[in-house]
């Protein structure tokens, strides 16, 4: 990747998060990044394609930092599901939390059709993918059926912590989450 | 209020419900409304002010919508709690779901001191407030604790809602309730 391009999107990424994607216009991020507008429109042909570039970007680099901040902070794979919790306390607690970026994306590209619709449905799937893996590694049953529950948690604390602003919500979706994998244990009565 | 007025409401509220509140402009709304320039600013000083009389408008609405569906859906108070649930499927599954419009605007408009962030607050609290009710009357222990717990599962299955477009997120949201009314339940061992 050249460095224009890297710094276009770390831009737009930036802008983007922080105000929305149609509150932000091309002129706008041309200016902040300071770079040509030959040289914008050479990396990226329309601000729908920056923003595909962007999405995409930023799954790869969440899922790198979710995992790793989970592995930090659970030791067993046992405790690995419920950390996902913690590692969100973090971020909810950031002074640039505004929630998450592919929710925010779906909000306002409203298109179900739109590639950024898409890409942000492509992170999520991988998101589910890897809490199948924690779960499965932790020896919960029925992963591949949880693990969707657990995305609806994390989302649902997500845009909770939005609207409250503040880390509260990933506490209670947490315990939201042991209560669910306590019920989901063998050798408990299922209901 | 006048006609005009409600006619501004409605047209408005259903524009930004569609494609979102930054991407409708004034003079879209004053051509999609039929209204004078005057008329629209006589009973609206600014966009924004529009938005959170639309979004006054819906919280009433909605509520009400919900309360009347809950009740119909079920009988007994210690099932209407679920029926919460029940009552957000058939929403999902409308043509036109785009999601929580409460939740939406919070996005969009990205700054918390934001009026409209601020009335979607309330909305939201209002809500929560209903839901305790609900829950005090089905006879759930701590129901003050327990009613935000829903209003994150509900805001988990409206967002994973629009991502996934059908209504399965609000039967799995459900599920997720019911483990947690059954793990509240008195006689049973708490965690």
């Amino acid at each position: 990747m050249t460095d224009a391009r890297r710094h276009i999107l770390e831009v737009a990424e930036r802008l983007f998060y922080a105000e929305g994607y149609r509150a932000v216009g091309v002129d706008r991020l041309i200016a902040e990044a300071d770079v040509a507008k030959a040289t914008f429109y050479r990396h990226f042909r329309t601000k729908d394609d920056l923003l595909v570039a962007v999405l995409d970007a930023r799954d790869a680099r969440f899922r790198e930092w979710l995992a790793g901040r989970v592995e930090a902070l659970a030791d067993a794979p046992a405790e690995r599901p419920l950390a996902v919790f913690d590692a969100l306390a973090e971020r909810f607690a950031a002074n640039d939390f505004r929630g998450c970026a592919f929710l925010n994306t779906m909000v306002e590209v409203a298109n179900r059709n739109h590639p950024a619709h898409e890409a942000s449905q492509r992170h999520k799937l991988r998101l589910i993918d890897y809490l199948a893996t924690l779960l499965c590694e932790a020896g919960v049953p029925d992963a591949n059926a949880l693990a969707p529950q657990l995305m609806l948690l994390i989302d649902g604390a997500t845009v909770t912590a939005v609207r409250e602003g503040g880390a509260d919500a990933a506490a209670r979706a947490r315990s939201l989450a042991q209560v669910l994998l306590t019920a989901a244990r063998p050798g408990r009565r299922r209901r």
